[in-house]
């Protein structure tokens, strides 16, 4: 059989599922993207008999990088939508939102494994509280979207939080990560690599929005002097791709740079092409979204075991791993020092962990020390269940905190005009 | 390194040297899939000091799907241009001019190898025959496309007689890899299989279009009811890949599925979605088009390899190969029964073997008889010269021709008013 068959099918599948899904979720006033999870999540726990039909698509390979491409379309859409100038304005308090909502869950989710698992290694500790750290910015980003607030101070607040969020999580992370190893060698910690990473990580970011923000209003010009067609949509996936590829490079997940990608392009770039009856680039990458991101959410809801809730143990971790996520998420609202913006959506907007926990517990059940995997079955099924629930309340929850607050209403309204 | 990120750098590669590419052929007046796939050639056989840096995106397997995927959107976007009703208005001739352009290919290739390798077996020369017999369809529908003639009499001969040759092309193809594999295990040639290849290939392509055309209208009237964003492309692209997926269960090639799909859609099962403001599935499909098809056009191109032409005989071979393979085919003006008819652009559209020949030569190679590969590597090349030029000699001669003949003059501005 052709090597596409196989895959196009999977597609046609988890397409049809998500739009059955989102269908539901929409009609009783929800995200289309929770139907899309949670559409995934029933058919990945479908079995007739003990035979699951839906879960080879969690495994193929290729469907997990067209999902891994519809992530990263869907935040250079998101990085679209904001500038440059707008992330800077609320830069500072994006970052103080972000360091907040680091410091404080790593802190509980540490303190949660030294209560409920005193025998277990300190390294375990440390580790459940590094999967605590990162915000996915994929689901906010699609309910923000969804609600039409994507625009609003809020949004660029949450989204550059949680940019910033990834760079210091992936440093916990690679820190302890590295620790662990170092100490499965009988090594010292090193200051040196941790400086490494963060130096890296820095740099890339002021970097790309740098060179991005000088370079990409004459990219564009030299591009629009092409006469063949489809320029723009090419160009602009391309400054997609390499910023996605180039912050991979740097140690950093690539959503990372899709996102930066996105902020330094701003619609005055493409006003020759507009000029002479092309569409926009926001509507050009819309049919490629609705291909690639349902994949995507289809995809996170599918690799949700929820037998992992039986494990003995894992209830209890898995509740109090929930309540730390949610709460210590909630402080980043103190970090919101412009006035006026709704401090509730911030702190709600802030909960999911989605793909990024899940890749945390993956990286932890990979690392041994002392024979044993630094995070066993129970741990993972606790932290997998953090993370679904933190994923899964986060829609609603954000919908209702931006209709309560007057300022997140009148964000709506002002981004639904524009 | 997260996965998606080589496979993201890959496709920006692909897509930048694409468009760069397809500039310069549309600045000479060529068509843009020229220069994509010669682009193509070029940097799969850039090479430094024997390091060949772009050869690594040529065996991708992601990418390989990813361009996979790019030939069923561009059968679908070329399908969706053609209605069932104006297919079966020319059908006779497509059938005659199928039926002509696999016969006298498939006999006249037979030939070139008993003169050429006396001693050869005469599966090898049968083999040489089955690469002769199908039309790449993918080229020549790019072609029309770039010219704007793609919904002209002949874009419709030549579409149609190429889903027929690749049937026919595949049941020959079926019938010599059977009779040598039976051969290899001392069986006797088997009627019963051949029989089944053809009943399948017949009876799938028959019952697509008839239940196609019987269910699409509903289908699409139920669709427009739903509230979701993204109903149109998501159902479209889902029915085009399960066709594809449906037609390579059959055994036949996934394109001839996705051909059929987008046959079965017309404008008017889309009605309700263009009344309510939404763009045509046409115009949807266009920016998916631009990230998709030159990637597998500039693949096709970094697959090629010049250094297979050195090979000793397989110059020779190779010249007399690409004489038959376009003489063959021009047989085939002779088949066309409609009056009024650009029989010249008939019989050149049918000339490019691409990506299927390439598929058929492939499977000789894999295939051993007393010990031996049924295609060796010097008769390879020679396959392989013979689908490069036939491949890279069609844009120019095709758009030549549609320009000469008067009818094809009419057809380019009828298409150009519609």
């Amino acid at each position: 059989m052709d090597p596409v068959a196989p895959v196009v099918a999977a597609l046609a599948v988890l397409l049809l599922a998500g739009k059955f899904g989102g269908e539901i979720a929409t009609r009783i006033g929800q995200p289309a993207v929770l139907g899309e999870l949670l559409v995934g999540i029933v058919l990945g726990n479908l079995s007739f008999g003990g035979v699951a039909p839906f879960q080879a698509l969690a495994t193929n390979e290729t469907i997990e990088v067209l999902a891994g491409i519809g992530a990263l379309i869907l935040l250079f859409g998101v990085g679209v939508e904001s500038t440059v100038a707008q992330m800077l304005k609320v830069g500072a308090t994006s970052l103080f939102v972000a360091v907040l909502g680091v410091i404080v869950p790593f802190a509980l989710g540490w303190g949660v494994g030294a209560w409920l698992l005193p025998d277990a290694s300190p390294y375990l500790h440390a580790f459940l509280g590094a999967t605590l750290c990162a915000t996915s910015i994929g689901i906010t980003a699609r309910v923000l979207q969804d609600v039409g607030a994507s625009r609003s101070p809020e949004a660029r607040i949450i989204l550059g939080a949680a940019v910033i969020d990834d760079v210091l999580g992936l440093v916990i992370l690679g820190t302890v990560a590295g620790a662990i190893g170092a100490a499965a060698q009988g090594l010292p910690f090193s200051v040196i690599s941790v400086a490494k990473t963060t130096g890296l990580a820095a740099a890339f970011l002021v970097g790309a929005l740098v060179i991005g923000t000088t370079t990409a209003p004459r990219l564009f010009a030299a591009a629009s002097l092409l006469h063949v067609r489809g320029v723009l949509v090419t160009v602009s996936l391309s400054l997609c791709f390499l910023f996605a590829w180039a912050s991979s490079l740097m140690g950093l997940a690539p959503i990372i740079g899709a996102f930066a990608a996105g902020l330094v392009l701003e619609e005055v770039h493409f006003k020759d092409f507009v000029d002479r009856g092309e569409r926009s680039l926001g509507e050009l990458l819309r049919p490629i979204s609705e291909l690639l991101v349902p994949v995507f959410f289809v995809l996170m809801g599918l690799r949700t075991d929820l037998g992992a809730f039986a494990t003995p143990g894992a209830l209890g971790l898995a509740a109090a791993l929930i309540v730390v996520a949610i709460v210590g998420k909630q402080v980043c609202a103190l970090g919101v020092i412009v006035p006026g913006v709704n401090r509730l959506a911030v702190g709600i907007g802030m909960i999911p962990r989605g793909e990024v926990g899940l890749i945390f517990a993956n990286v932890g059940a990979g690392l041994t020390l002392d024979g044993a995997p630094v995070i066993g079955p129970s741990t993972f099924s606790a932290v997998v269940a953090m993370v679904v629930v933190t994923t899964m309340i986060t829609p609603a929850a954000l919908k209702w905190s931006l209709a309560r607050g007057t300022r997140g209403k009148a964000a709506i309204q002002q981004s639904g005009d524009a």
